[in-house]
């Protein structure tokens, strides 16, 4: 039996988004979802009741991170990531390849997988497709990934197509050392750069793996946002509708409601709570760095289209003066808000889905919330 | 009509401490009491929510870092400190006299007041009594305090003696400043270094001014612990029985205790707070210091006589991975837990009055801290 189950509700018929629900070891998600990042096994500031309290239903965790501290095997003993950070929720884990290859001068690349130094304390790692799925396996998250090359911005032909090819070998060897596939879904990661045409042979390759979901790798990588949103339309197309599908590290309310659009299920990104540790909200009418004097004495709340514990009780003069201060309430209350504004931005992505208006909905969105003040 | 009352409930048989309840604009105490350290508006880390749940009925704000920042006027904009903050129960300020006179090269005194500069951008500033309860008014706490010169340890008596007799007249000037008397109680604070008749004559001048209320200070300046509760034995038995007591800047466990043995009703200290957000806790069993390495895989909770969010909800080997990592959730976690141990235990020191044992508490309250462990 697969350990989770994606049931597509319906598809809108303004925008062709998809509504589904996603059955996991660990609860019932009404996609297309947002995930807050917890990279460290922490949400960064905010306990496990407050992430409930805003109807987050999974967190995304990193592999990298927890596997040079505190040590996948730490976590095991703990009883697992879900029991070790308290969150009784759904849990996916990324591969730690994202992080690896991000090392640049510290990493080596084999086809056997990849030697790096830690950036903690320069000491000597290895991860492959085996080991990855081996610390994904001792965290056990409900939805793990694929040990996968994320290819950089710009890359030529050759080097993308070699690079796609390696991750489709490595999605196999990782499908074949996963231990739990009754309890955790391991997703393939499609990557194929900006070519189409590789695009679409990565999507047909893993689907030949057979996946119980699938990932957008490589992606808001630095290119322009028409060339991602074409490859992810043309990705999309390629992947079987009765799986879900997860555009990985992407969340800013426009390449959300985008998409959606062109058939994604599944985001996470840092940007909420980065952002707000540096004092900016994320508000319907688009960003507002709270540090700027022109908040000194403005005690109005937050975003005046919001109810959030933040937006309910405390005003921009005293957000203003938490940050300025760097007091830790203030990264706080601003993250509180940020992932509230996502996850609230995703139920009525949901709703408009539901009602066949998701196109209106998103004039409407950005009527408000302009894109010059996007992110 | 005077802002405040005091009601000593009753006086424990066995030590002498008081029991008593403290009527406020903004509700009613039971004391003794600790009061949580908000220095800039916020009680570091914690939302008022989290303090309500450990039952913390009165904070503390520093005038000094509000003046500075984000200013009282500003506040007074924002409709006054609770509402600035969010914290609808009562609140006590102090008077920046402590901070100022901290500054030491930065600051220069005379009988009209300080001169000092500011810690954050060297900006020239100016504090007397009346501008300490000016700002004080503006920032509208219900217990403020006048604006005192905290003796230094050592002190000459030559030193000492002028220094108190200026705290005594500048208490008077600031009794004259003070505007808000019905809604605002003034206290007077009581100083005179280490010499028992500067104490004796501090503690009878200012009950010649006559406040609703009186502070000890200049203890626990670095003095033997010996001395203090000499000094501070000697203090309070000078001290009105029908008016609250409040001893400044402590809060160690030992001298918790102590001090309500010795007749004082109030305390407050950044300490619990502080070592939190260093990763040190306080215990049934003493100081635990969270990053050790012994407590990598102790999977147990941080205290195991405590029922505190923190103690339900996580254990040492998480708490260690969010110390060690730096992430906020850390020093969350463990602020609230210390938090809780100290307004929890002044709980039962409440109980043990109302039992005439609170020399028996001391006793089974160090047999399992140790003082060993101590602050």
């Amino acid at each position: 039996m697969e350990a989770i189950r994606y049931e597509l509700i319906k598809t809108c018929k303004q925008s062709g988004a998809r509504l589904g629900r996603l059955h996991t070891p660990h609860g019932v998600i009404d996609t297309p979802i947002f995930m807050p990042v917890g990279t460290q096994a922490t949400v960064k500031s905010m306990t496990p009741e407050e992430l409930k309290e805003m109807e987050a239903k999974i967190i995304l965790s990193n592999t990298y991170h927890l596997f040079l501290r505190p040590g996948h095997k730490l976590v095991e003993k703990a009883g697992g990531l879900h029991k070790f950070m308290n969150w009784d929720r759904a849990i996916l884990t990324d591969s730690g390849g994202f992080q690896v290859f991000s090392l640049g001068d510290l990493r080596k690349i084999t086809e056997e997988g990849v030697l790096f130094r830690s950036h903690l304390d320069g000491s000597k790692q290895f991860l492959s497709p085996e080991i990855a799925i081996g610390v994904q396996n001792s965290l056990g998250a409900d939805i793990i990934m694929s040990f996968d090359e994320c290819t950089p911005y710009p890359a030529d032909h050759s080097y993308t197509k070699h690079s796609m090819e390696r991750t489709t070998r490595w999605a196999k060897r990782g499908k074949d050392a996963h231990k739990y596939p009754d309890r955790q879904a391991l997703f393939g990661i499609v990557q194929g750069g900006m070519y189409k045409e590789l695009r679409y042979e990565s999507a047909m390759q893993l689907q030949e793996i057979d996946f119980p979901g699938y990932s957008i790798g490589g992606l808001s990588v630095g290119e322009p946002k028409g060339m991602m949103r074409e490859i992810l339309s043309h990705t999309t197309r390629f992947l079987p509708k009765d799986k879900p599908r997860y555009l990985m590290g992407v969340g800013t309310p426009d390449d959300l409601i985008d998409g959606v659009i062109l058939g994604v299920d599944m985001f996470d990104c840092v940007l909420p709570t980065r952002i707000a540790r540096n004092g900016t909200a994320m508000t319907s009418r688009g960003r507002l760095v709270v540090r700027n004097a022109t908040y000194m004495e403005d005690f109005s709340k937050l975003d005046e289209n919001c109810d959030c514990y933040t937006c309910r009780n405390y005003s921009r003069a005293y957000l203003r003066h938490l940050v300025k201060t760097d007091e830790i309430l203030g990264a706080r209350l601003i993250s509180y808000h940020n992932l509230y504004f996502l996850l609230n931005l995703m139920k009525k992505i949901r709703e408009a889905i539901m009602e066949d208006r998701l196109l209106d909905f998103k004039k409407e969105f950005f009527e408000s919330y302009g894109y010059e003040k996007n992110f």
